[in-house]
């Protein structure tokens, strides 16, 4: 397992963990220049972020200051209530491929739906299996395109409790058993990337809570391993979106978790993704970054 | 599958659903009475509700109005941080048996424990499968009394978002391993209950978002299948604990799960179980019960 605490090299910054500084909107490029300055050598960008400060002005930042990216966010939302529905996602998800490869980004993470309207409180049906089986038909449709533009796709299976409005994948099982069925060949392998075409980004936050959880991390192996993402479960937790905490605040066993990701070889960045509307998006962003990277040393 | 459209017969109410009436505490005497007026033949009750309008009072009510107990809420809470801790929560768990047996409760309902501490805010430490090994030796300890008692344990698997501070059992598959360790040949077969000793109570609510649920209600069988609750999973939900939803106004497809819990001989109670401060507690109790009435016919 390698050494965190000396220095923060894999460190990554989800964008979203500091969106907002002092709670006033922080664009992409002022994120990008804060994580510079702190020595940070990789984010993660959200695509909202890149589109309001233009694709080719973010490659040529990203670029310019040897930025890498642990992966891009995101693509999924499978599920529609009718073809057109599903063909504007197909659409999008190719538009989310292309923009990570321009990008250079490790993997394009995907967020895969529930079941459609309801993250507008207003659920159109009830059937899971539907929402499941429109996410396996959209992610094989997706692999091609993905292929060809060598980006890997990763599932991110999500906390059971996003089941019905943000995510229908919700075990690195079941997230596992679609890989299997639509890559089983882990057909990146022949590639310049070591990587699967199709794996997983295993989130502590959506996973630390499953008894299965370092089984199924040694069934992804090093191929299908493609982004690790860290923060913390705080007790009580107040929002079921936006209270996630700092690294070390919770009851996560991070450095539990890491270190079963890496014995199967993952080399890759960790991620510091935190949704926090109550704490960590009301501090100025630069005491935030401080901290992910103390944490980091620490608590990873 | 029973048709429940043309009466309640099969409908119990946990006695948490109406434990505030127009947000006012609501003692269990009373509790009792309102579901009797309602045509209501069966409850579960909770200790804290029993042991305030005393045991011998309860059981002569109970007996009176010819109630069934669909369960008794709750024995559990197994880990602690020591030997008297353990040892505590042992002595309490034999008290919750006696009290079941004493009501003639279908089962004692277990919800296990998390993490020491997690539920005050402050978890001892981050081990979880600690945690999940005291469960595992707390419930075979107390499974011994239970069996003497002829009362069945039903272990409740609580949705994960409950994983650090109320149970760390959060899958009917890890909840049927443990029963499977632990009583292998269903030991209750031979008694005058069809139940196995240990089983699980299948709560609509934990476990409605699992991808492996038919396949592990088959699994349990008609022996452990030991209760069925329902109410329903809100978008958005606003409350990790207390916005559960009436049974119809949520995600959940529950005639679908019904469907799957009498295919394999289930033919007990649908326990309507649901917290909600800030909109079912506000309600006077009868409107409540009506509503539980009407929902058990249409959309249970």
């Amino acid at each position: 397992m390698r050494d965190f605490a000396q220095d923060h090299r894999w460190l990554s910054i989800n964008t979203a963990t500091i969106r907002k500084s002092s709670g006033a909107d922080l664009p992409l490029p002022a994120i990008i220049e804060a994580c510079v300055r702190k020595g940070i050598r990789a984010i993660s960008p959200w695509r909202d972020q890149v589109a309001a400060a233009g694709l080719a002005n973010v490659s040529r930042l990203v670029r310019d200051h040897g930025l890498a990216l642990s992966g891009y966010c995101r693509g999924g939302m499978f599920p529609a209530t009718d073809a057109a529905g599903l063909k504007a996602a197909r659409d999008d998800n190719r538009r989310a491929v292309d923009e990570a490869a321009e990008l250079n980004a490790a993997c394009l993470v995907l967020v895969v739906g529930g079941l459609p309207g309801a993250l507008q409180g207003k659920a159109a049906h009830k059937d899971i299996a539907l929402a499941r089986s429109q996410v396996r038909d959209g992610i094989a449709e997706l692999l091609d395109h993905a292929k060809q533009a060598r980006m890997p796709l990763a599932i991110e299976p999500l906390h059971p409790m996003y089941a019905a409005d943000r995510a229908c994948i919700n075990t690195m099982e079941q997230a596992l058993d679609v890989c299997e069925e639509l890559d089983p060949r882990k057909s990146g392998e022949n590639s310049e990337r070591p990587q699967a075409a199709l794996g997983v980004a295993v989130d502590v936050y959506h996973v630390w809570w499953d008894p299965k959880l370092q089984q199924q991390i040694a069934r992804a192996g090093k191929e299908r391993l493609l982004a690790f993402h860290v923060c913390d479960w705080m007790t009580p937790t107040t929002d079921l979106l936006n209270d996630r905490g700092m690294m070390g605040d919770g009851v996560i066993d991070i450095p539990r978790i890491r270190g079963w990701v890496e014995a199967q070889g993952f080399a890759g960045y960790s991620e510091v993704e935190i949704f926090s509307t109550g704490n960590w998006w009301k501090k100025p962003h630069e005491e935030v970054l401080d901290t992910c990277i103390a944490r980091h040393k620490s608590a990873v």
